[in-house]
């Protein structure tokens, strides 16, 4: 008998995944955790039933989610990660020379159950990466530090979600606060035709950058098959920022990153403008 | 009680609409068509079970389809549509100033349910469109007309399918024989993750060509999110032709077909060289 996951995300749509088997299923303090080895994505890490990351197309993500924000700032020695319990984000962070990664996530199962059933994703043991299990809102709150780069790398903004306080005009102040000079904030945001009216409260709670973009890129396994990225800079240009890498990637070239900001007019419209 | 459509292409993979009614269902000579009204892509056209197009995203496909290959020519004047029934790649070629368009696709009934339930898909009354209900693999074999720039617009390569003899070598070789000096032939081709090895025989049947390229574009509806398409050249480099066109559009822009070629490693690994 064939087994079936289906993802109900967006409203009238459903992808559906055949399972092998599920590998892990509990609930954290915060969330329900799952982890099911599926035959098209292999392992697949899901939080509160939502697809977060697959074996098969995580590095599509992550590659593009840090390497931009990385390039853009001119020298990136403190890095902060907002959730990315899964370990994918900080993976790529440290392949670049940083001084130092914090990761900050408030779901210490995540960490566990990321570390023990999709280790690939995490480089967990380098001596530059610190992981503090801590309300990311709190964490910045109290803390003087600054970086050089923070990332956002949290579930969405759903109402009831545990990730709803990170999508604050208040907790974008606290990370433009906490970002040095040049800093770069990149964020995940959704996949920019089924919720409009989300990219645009994240769009207007950035207006304190002088520079905001939005890009894209692909990832299969996500509603639509592609994902966007918001990105804002106190420097440079982070559409200009594009540069060969010192590593291999099976995704981002500079030829990919330049052409991630290119958005469609359909998209452009609502966001050509500065928030 | 909720509808929902689900498409089973990609093995152990599925996508569900949901759906508010069937507008239509019935067998043609050839195949299943059915035209359902869904929520979130509002009028969908399916042949045998597979969704061809829908009325919110079509605009995407069928402008990345038709611009890149159009621009390519210096100067395309006749241009043949293999398929097509459902009038979006002719729409599209119709808003250049080209003299002839033959659209030849070999089931009536696509094109008569698409002009009833899809009306806003095609440009039927143009005076410069032919439409032919013929074989195009017969169609070609006996005809010595000389095309521009020929557009393959069909169903995929399933093995049983319609469309399977599109999809030879031999075929590929009619059609180069059939295009001008600069001639251009543009298929769509599938997401590149799923099926590499269509994609290879593919691109193996166009080594008579001096230029062969892949590009992409999204099309959410389709699994995996995006859609690729293989472009060849008799004369100028596809993706070096952008350009600004002289009417509106809602996906192509010079940037957008600029970007559409850049290939992620993964993707460029199998396809960097010449057929």
């Amino acid at each position: 008998m064939a087994l079936w996951y289906y993802e109900d995300y967006i409203p009238h749509y459903r992808l559906g995944l055949e399972i092998k088997e599920t590998l892990f299923l509990g609930n954290s303090l915060y969330q329900k955790i799952q982890v099911v080895d599926s035959y098209l994505y292999g392992k697949v890490l899901l939080l509160d039933d939502i697809v977060q990351t697959t074996e098969k197309d995580e590095f599509m993500y992550h590659e593009m989610l840090i390497h931009p924000a990385l390039l853009t700032h001119p020298q990136p020695k403190k890095i902060l990660i907002v959730g990315g319990g899964d370990g994918g984000a900080s993976r790529e962070v440290l392949k670049h020379p940083v001084k130092k990664v914090k990761l900050v996530d408030i779901d210490s199962a995540v960490i566990e159950i990321s570390r023990k059933f999709l280790p690939e994703l995490g480089n967990w043991n380098d001596q530059r990466l610190e992981v503090l299990v801590e309300d990311a809102v709190k964490y910045l709150a109290l803390s003087e530090e600054i970086f050089d780069v923070i990332v956002m790398d949290s579930t969405d903004p759903l109402p009831s979600g545990v990730a709803e306080p990170l999508f604050s005009k208040e907790f974008f102040q606290s990370v433009y606060d906490h970002l040095s000079e040049d800093g770069v904030l990149v964020s995940q945001i959704e996949p920019p035709f089924f919720q409009p009216e989300r990219e645009q409260r994240h769009w207007e709670s950035l207006n304190m950058f002088p520079l905001v973009k939005v890009y894209w890129g692909l990832v299969p396994t996500y509603p639509g098959g592609i994902w966007t990225y918001m990105i804002a800079s106190k420097g440079k240009d982070p559409a200009a920022s594009f540069k060969k890498l010192s590593f291999p990637t099976r995704y981002y070239t500079p030829e990919i990153h330049r052409a991630a900001f290119a958005l469609p007019p359909f998209m452009q419209e609502r966001l050509s403008k500065k928030p």
